[in-house]
């Protein structure tokens, strides 16, 4: 029980960890943030920065480590999207 | 300690939550999802459905909550995406 409580929390973890990725990949390439919401990004990026802060307390890896990665990655459309937002472009 | 660590806890949970919320205002109102990755939705909603149901095995009222709010917002903007995606709109 314990085991399959690890793994579907594991499974859950590297979902909403990995997602931002194709995110990441699409906006690097195309550029385009039209329908990306500033807020959202601001408000998200922040809430990943308190978790690593959480999970760095904690001495807890996998906190850590997942969220190291999300950081990385919200951070970087947050940053095309403040881009867009500063010349105007949506 | 453990309250600053909890506090720390409570803040990174509500503003990874609630970001999703001026997402799914923008979507819903704008219609737009062109810049959105239909790849993250559907990883990030399945995710979140996975951290559901690791809420649910634990008893972990917090994240019940804040994944059963995070599980409403995303698969409504996901809804947006699919349907513009099969509707050939982007």
């Amino acid at each position: 029980m314990n085991i399959t409580l690890d793994i579907i929390g594991y499974i859950a973890a590297t979902l909403t960890t990995a997602s931002f990725l194709p995110q990441a990949i699409l906006t690097i390439k195309t550029k385009d943030t039209d329908s990306l919401s500033l807020s959202m990004y601001s408000i998200f990026t922040l809430g990943v920065l308190f978790w690593l802060i959480y999970g760095i307390y904690k001495s807890d890896n996998a906190i850590i480590f997942a969220n190291a990665i999300t950081l990385l990655l919200a951070s970087s459309i947050l940053s095309f999207k403040i881009y867009n937002t500063v010349c105007k472009k949506g």
